[in-house]
């Protein structure tokens, strides 16, 4: 077994899942990852945690293979409520992704995908109210996705990857500062993003790898209704299979009322009609990770890159939102990516903390 | 795909386990089986099942190496209770069998299998309370254990499963007749095999193809204290990835007095030190399936050939004990094969009703 992959399995369980001794964890695995998921149970044994492992791929469903011909065939879907009785008695969650085929769900109807993810609401609440981490294995069909070799892409995974958290929280923890006590955020890009919202009251957090590794973010929920102005969202999107290509968004009173994209529009407006929530923002997510040196059309790496900011429509993560808030509620949780490299700034209650990707707190930063 | 594999996931879905709309399904398939879980997915949504999927290898832990490492790693086990949380709300369980390398468990200590059956018995018996049917598909390597090329253990596979079921409990019915109401059971084979046993007031139940796909056979549960004599197992027995060869066992009162195998007798010593009921009999099972025409070291396929009896140490069916009996308990249940072909009888209350492989139903029964 290649050393690195016994490195992430460290990381993975020592690190962003925290495992103590008696922890219930569910590791769902697609067969493609399975070194990595052996490498997980070596320290989920030396932590003397009680592992079970489920079927990986889809969150939900298992193998994508079997969820594509599940969706295809179906024509009503439920919540499964032996899975959720399963994540109400989880401890951890680890979940692994790794593809024999990037675009095996292709051919899946959008509403049917729609469909499904509103069914299983229930359950995937169950698993994120759990200590979950969401991290990739480098597979070739991952690779080609990227554009790259698949000995240069497990570099690139596990150069992500493996790397000091602690050294990575210090840095970010530059812009939590700003963006915690804020109340306005304006996104600014180029012609067509120019957007501002109000994330008054709402909590920013620090990934530095527990819920996703690679970690490097910062991220908070805005209050739904403050959203104003347009984005377009000019670096690859992946949904469902699928490459929605210039995503264009407009808000008026934090509601979606016009979209378009180059590509695959269908698939963004299918998206949208998910719920009502889905029409809000969740999510405004800051690219921190400069080991992510490029795009890999994978939104776990992409997102994460030092020059972008990600807007996700649909579900509100609950940490970000104080109890005396209403969190945006929905079934999907869609990222979406600025490039914020050239011709961009982010401002802070009228004070510019990034300009052309440049932190106010890094080298080379000009006012 | 080979049409084979959906007319396999027709039966599992169909017969085996009757599934109805709205069942709650986990299946449970290793990566090797990827085929018949899609082909078992389509049927699910046909029938408007609601699946999930576990990653088989091991019923309980996940993948084999995975299985192999944690058990390798930990010190001591506990009960997934989340797993057994998940069957609690579980309808039906499709369990599929298949290895990349059938001896994968072989350097696992033989204390720890048996700790490890020990610790989730709980969840076990949660899975074993849902209408269960454990399959196999045929990789290379389980042909390799069989001594078989991979497309000549196919066709043995396909054709002892995919068969008419109706027509085989039919069969078996007439062998159901004689022992349900019997009181008391002589197997007699060669020097060294001549037991007897109580299964006065047990049900006798037919195995249809329910339970186990292929089914074939019938099966009791001897009154655990009545059993008394000798019994050599000389048909092949895998048990945690090892060949215990001819064990032999000698019986009174029921329990386990003296025991040795030509090979491997440390494994059965494990076995029997399980715990206290692992040196009972659980179960009584008669071979009646004619379509298994030679041994395959698979006791999915071994125990149900029409010249054999088996006999399992450790856990009784609750379905073949009446609630006013004790049933045997044992966190372990391991079938062994005695060879009734030649030189053979089984006497039910005096009276032979099988002799050397043939019933005394079939043509050239000789009293």
């Amino acid at each position: 077994m290649d050393p690195r992959v016994r490195d992430h399995a460290e990381i993975l369980v020592s690190h962003s899942t925290s495992i103590e001794p008696g922890d219930r964890v569910a590791v769902t695995a697609p067969p493609a990852a399975e070194d990595l998921a052996v490498a997980v149970y070596e320290r989920l044994a030396d932590a003397g945690a009680v592992p079970v492992m489920l079927y990986g791929g889809d969150t939900i469903l298992g193998g994508d293979r079997a969820a594509r011909a599940y969706l295809r065939e179906s024509e009503e879907f439920e919540n499964p409520g032996h899975l959720q009785a399963l994540y109400e008695e989880t401890d951890a969650a680890i979940r692994i992704r790794a593809h024999d085929n990037v675009t095996e769900r292709a051919d899946v109807a959008d509403e049917a995908n729609a469909a499904y993810q509103r069914a299983v609401q229930p359950a995937r609440t169950e698993l994120l109210s759990t200590r979950w981490c969401l991290t990739q294995y480098p597979t070739p069909a991952d690779a080609q996705l990227a554009g790259m070799s698949t000995e240069e892409y497990e570099a690139f995974v596990w150069n992500a990857v493996n790397k000091d958290w602690a050294a990575q929280r210090e840095h970010q923890e530059q812009m939590v500062e700003i963006l915690d006590p804020a109340d306005e955020v304006r996104i600014k890009s180029g012609d067509e993003t120019d957007l501002t919202m109000s994330v008054s009251g709402m909590r920013t957090l620090n990934d530095y790898g527990e819920n996703n590794l690679p970690g490097g973010e910062v991220f908070t929920a805005p209050v739904p209704d403050s959203v104003e102005g347009t984005v377009k969202f000019d670096l690859p999107l992946y949904h469902q299979s699928r490459e929605i290509e210039d995503a264009y968004l407009e808000f008026e009173d934090g509601e979606v009322v016009q979209h378009d994209a180059a590509k695959n529009r269908d698939v963004l407006t299918s998206v949208l009609d998910t719920d009502d929530g889905a029409r809000y923002l969740g999510e405004l997510g800051i690219g921190m990770n400069r080991d992510i040196d490029q795009f890999t059309y994978n939104m776990l790496f992409d997102e994460k890159m030092g020059d972008t900011v990600h807007l996700a429509v649909g579900m509100a993560y609950a940490e970000c939102v104080p109890e005396d808030r209403e969190p945006n509620e929905s079934a999907t949780h869609v990222d979406m990516i600025v490039d914020m490299s050239e011709d961009s700034f982010i401002e802070v209650d009228g004070e510019v903390v990034q300009r052309d990707g440049t932190f106010r707190f890094e080298d080379g930063f000009e006012e």
